[in-house]
């Protein structure tokens, strides 16, 4: 890289950076509350910007929450990525742990993504599907498990992990998170025994 | 009754019914087509009337949409009831079966109805969770399954028969139903096994 960064160079960093502290902020604005919650106003004045400069960077509220959801999705991933060294049971235990806390720290968000609206938006399915097949992938690699049945039944499991974990996000004071997470496990280990060849 | 009809209760008879026949035409177009890609105008069309008196009944496509949610979540309810005199395992097929020919029927709503949007809309979150947790009652009626964790569990399931059944859907060319019902039921039966007291 040259030593004088030119302008137009600087700029664009400026630009990306910008945006990528704005995204950080949405993440925090949309974890403890709603999408309908969260307003562009409230998002400019934490922001210390004007709307109008905010529309610059996102032209709609849509569009700052897509790359919101799209951010939480790469936390997510970079969460759970478990140690190579590990096996692949502590693999598992470690993605679900780290899964559990995420969704604890982030508890309304995840509940208003996985929520039912009125019509679907192609990007946010988008961007769920892509994580849960990657979770999916990652959790279950180094574990012999083959044919259509099979896959179905792992993309079963993801939706058990979904919708246990939204449940124990109402009734974590009385359920602790290993508990949760060796039921997660246990279903996983009875399909991957019922299905690997 | 009296044999002869006053005319308010008559117009008001023909108000529920026509509601009935456009939430019905409703829940077809639904069928097959997402909430975006059906236009007012089509279900007036469709339905013989002006944009003008649908909206009367309707004041919003949200208020259309949700009610033919509401009367598919009525129709889901209806089929996948079991009858009485069966055990709960026989309860627990049948109403497996029947829930897979109902998301096969209606698998552009269904899929529609469980992907993610923007936002989250209380009412239909409000049905979906409603027929989750009476689905599930019903299911597990007769077998003894208790605490937290269990609960948890069934929530869990209810996930995976969701996730796997969305994902057979788009795979129903290649895998049974039945195989998709044995492998719901083996989930089920294994939490049972694992939760009851």
């Amino acid at each position: 890289m040259s030593p004088v960064e030119l302008p137009a160079v600087r700029a664009r960093l400026d630009v990306d950076e910008r945006r990528r502290q704005l995204v950080e902020l949405g993440t925090r604005l949309f974890s403890s509350r709603t999408y309908d919650d969260v307003s562009i106003d409230e998002v400019a004045r934490n922001a210390g910007i004007s709307k109008g400069l905010l529309y610059h960077y996102f032209p709609t509220k849509r569009d700052f929450y897509v790359a919101t959801v799209r951010e939480a999705a790469r936390q997510l991933m970079d969460r759970t990525k478990a140690p190579e060294q590990m096996d692949s049971l502590e693999r598992l235990r470690t993605g679900l742990d780290a899964f559990l806390s995420y969704v604890a720290e982030h508890s309304v968000a995840y509940q208003g993504l996985l929520q039912s609206g009125i019509g679907v938006d192609a990007e946010v399915a988008g961007i769920i599907d892509e994580v849960r097949q990657r979770f999916c992938a990652r959790l279950i690699e180094g574990l012999e498990v083959h044919g259509d049945l099979a896959k179905l039944a792992l993309r079963g499991w993801v939706g058990f992990v979904e919708a246990a974990s939204l449940g124990w996000v109402a009734s974590r004071d009385r359920v602790p998170s290993e508990a949760v997470r060796d039921m997660l496990m246990q279903v996983a280990l009875k399909i991957v025994k019922s299905y690997s060849t």
